[in-house]
């Protein structure tokens, strides 16, 4: 059920398609010649992956000293089911990114590939909430890994099992993974009269 | 939308439950000097984490001749809408585990292991498949990596946004994001007659 029948792609939009659909990565690197992988938040803006968090967040500070990083992005979209367990895989589409970050200082650029990250969570809310303060952009890193070196895996999309299993009693197939909105629950200390905004009525409609 | 305000815990019950209910974890690891990041199937089995492939393949070859590697493991949950887009998040639980895999040779410790990765994916379909065969054994590597270091880190469930904000007209809350399996889809070349078995059928239905 488990294995990674990987079918490599050089499709760049395929790589697009994929980023632009995750809204999440790991991103990994060297620290002390140990291994060290660290989630985040990601948003494609054209020939680069953007990322970003506290300027006192240690392993921002490391991704953006320069050293080499690898960006992984997977999507798990379903299971792969063949008639035996070993040719039994997931459904997935994965892509790795090798680079070196680079520190977003520009305010002018720190301030769009912010809201680039907004939207991409939420597409409408920039246009929703206050400006952000100086405080809150220094306080906050940006960085940007360039789409130059990649790699991109997309699973079969049905289970290629030999002729005698084929022959066999056993069923076969695909059993795709959904992920949707649900209702938003409000927070605790919001105000009466509040309504639901534009941008997360559209995202919990679909 | 998208900064990561991070709450550690060392509730070893909850990693469990972080990693039986993920599927997918990122392997980094040390090649040359670069960092190297990898998506698998793992399962949890007791005080360790599972992940097979291909003896084939070169970066399961990597993590089996013991290096260090660092495991990463994120499940997107939703969106903790702020006030701000500073304040605003994503709701996560993550894990990231230290240590260096072992390979999984005893020969019922390594059935048992790829039966577990089986039910992890599709409780049940072990007992629905055939044995399977030692060609197909054998050209499956099987390791662990155990649970000794880890750190944890739970998302806040909803924003703290500065009184200023909460006193302001913007929404704030938390857009849940559920993922469900849909309706299975038989393989081109199923024989007819064969029936959805009764491990998908429980798996779609919830």
């Amino acid at each position: 059920m488990t294995r990674l029948p990987e079918h490599a792609s050089t499709d760049r939009a395929e790589l697009d398609r994929l980023l632009d659909g995750s809204r999440v990565g790991h991103f990994a690197f060297v620290l002390d010649e140990q291994p060290v992988v660290i989630p985040s938040a990601i948003a494609r803006d054209g020939d680069t992956v953007l990322a970003h968090g506290s300027t006192g967040a240690g392993w921002m500070r490391r991704l953006a000293d320069g050293r080499p990083v690898c960006l992984g992005v997977t999507q798990f979209e379903g299971l792969v089911v063949a008639r035996s367990a070993f040719e039994s895989s997931m459904l997935y589409r994965s892509a790795v990114v090798f680079g070196c970050c680079a520190v977003v200082d520009d305010p002018v650029e720190k301030r769009s590939a912010l809201d680039l990250l907004t939207s991409s969570f939420l597409p409408g809310r920039v246009a929703e909430v206050r400006e952000p303060t100086k405080k809150e952009l220094a306080a906050t890193l940006v960085l940007r890994l360039p789409l130059d070196e990649w790699s991109l895996k997309v699973s079969a999309d049905y289970p290629e099992d030999p002729a005698d299993d084929v022959a066999g009693p056993a069923w076969a197939g695909i059993v795709p993974l959904h992920a949707s909105y649900g209702a938003p629950a409000p927070a605790p200390d919001l105000s009466t009269g509040i309504d639901v905004p534009a941008s997360v009525r559209a995202l919990v409609d679909g």
